[in-house]
């Protein structure tokens, strides 16, 4: 059947712009009269449930890092499971970065772990080093129709030199090689927009590499990372869409902490839905100036 | 300084053989009496400890497979940190098998999680593609000398074949280049036994390429999975091997389901044991045959 959610995400880019949201809280970028008298669980959860209340309307969705969770142990992941559950109750369309990667057995596990019970999530993230098989035991919740993933291929960190932008004997290189076999794996798990449930991560770098990635994977749709605090402007990540949308472009500490720049505290999720305001005009306009 | 924990893991390969035991615990693998009148986090980590007990002298690590427990949501992940609770107590080195591979900020949270706190592991695993600065993160935990890490250099599933078997324009390999490159920074933080703490996941393949791999990376600890219920052989796995030592065989379905071999639920923890005697000396010998 069609892919229901990528249809979903298209719409929500449509209606609600281009900005995902990053919810990599860390519990230093909370501000005092959150962390105040809470566990840090309610803390976090509290400071999660603010921000996403005052940006509901201005983001397209939320992706959820589940590092800054895991990194305080089970306290972390009920603040995690509370912070989805919440997504869930406002209808936001949630992409949990995992970037898990294992063998068909454990990825059948992962895969009921972050598409069902405590942790049900839209999409995921994925990594692909093991090969195809490691992707495939997410393809039934695909193609169910309610499922999607973002496979990693060319990201922005310089480390991505090492192997993903590594040249092939047959002249390709190794992201085009993934970014190749995840087109084909998703042509049965396209929605009515035209793009495919198996997306990939695509890191803003340089311009003519932006333009080359556009026109070679036209089905796939994009999860970008590195606006703002890792450096990638707008006009930069315009070319990795297409009449702005087919993508969705990440920040997180840019909105997260918008409130240290504007030295307001006490209205940090006020200033989040200004910053990610900004963020979604600013790219706006480098789509029309393209 | 030097690196206390793979010179831990070195030695207890010496004393107790070369058998890791994979605490893949599928909540299906669990026998009836087990998991009567028991929540199942309680089941679970009522089943590894028994495990744990008959295994502990005859095992030289636990592999603990997150993906099991997260499958599990937040119950899974409490049987999950009761078990390594359990092993930390009994002196057992634990493997996390966490495979995760992210940009630096998110890596550094990762490390924090894994090497510290309710998760803490002495060794995780950690996936490449994302490039070197990926594995950083968790360099200052392996220079304390009190951890380590297995990353995916070469692994033994068929989708292998897509991304880390790739020729590369120079003549080498996608895997090779990992390996290459880890090797390099695994100089600064070896044991005394010579080898580093930065350790390869090498799956067992073919017999040419076992000799070959283990020549290459002749600092290297193993990590090695694929014996047994995943078709490798005891000849083939003592290849990857040096004079016995320098890595560790991992089994887990074979050695947590012999119970049902010998038809035996009553007595699983026995079988466990049964079995992974007769699989560390099976390697013996084929190790003295070699």
């Amino acid at each position: 059947m069609k892919s229901l959610i990528i249809d979903k995400l298209y719409k929500r880019v449509e209606e609600r712009g281009v900005v995902c949201l990053g919810l990599d809280t860390a519990v230093e970028y909370i501000p005092e009269h959150v962390l105040e008298g809470k566990s840090i669980e309610e803390a976090i959860f509290q400071y999660n449930k603010e921000i996403i209340d005052a940006t509901l309307d201005v983001v397209s969705c939320y992706k959820v890092q589940i590092a800054y969770y895991e990194a305080l142990g089970l306290a972390g992941l009920l603040a995690y499971k509370r912070t989805l559950e919440y997504l869930r109750e406002k209808d936001a369309i949630i992409i949990s970065d995992i970037k898990r990667g294992d063998i068909m057995a454990t990825a059948t596990q992962y895969a009921k772990g972050h598409f069902s019970g405590d942790f049900e999530a839209d999409f995921i993230t994925l990594s692909p080093y093991m090969g195809m098989d490691s992707i495939e035991p997410y393809m039934p919740y695909m193609e169910s129709g309610n499922k999607g993933v973002f496979v990693l291929v060319r990201t922005s960190n310089p480390g991505a030199e090492d192997i993903e932008n590594i040249d092939t004997k047959d002249g390709s290189k190794v992201y085009k090689v993934v970014g190749d076999k995840l087109t084909k794996m998703g042509e049965n798990v396209k929605g009515e927009c035209g793009y495919s449930a198996i997306g990939g991560v695509i890191g803003c770098t340089h311009v003519e590499e932006g333009k080359e990635i556009r026109e070679r994977y036209k089905d796939m749709f994009f999860l970008i990372p590195g606006y703002g605090a890792q450096g990638g402007k707008a006009e930069d990540v315009a070319l990795y869409l297409r009449d702005g949308n087919g993508g969705v472009v990440n920040s997180s500490r840019a909105i997260l902490l918008a409130y240290k720049k504007e030295n307001k505290p006490e209205e940090f999720a006020a200033c989040a839905r200004r910053e990610a305001i900004r963020m979604r005009d600013e790219i706006r306009t480098a789509v029309n100036n393209l």
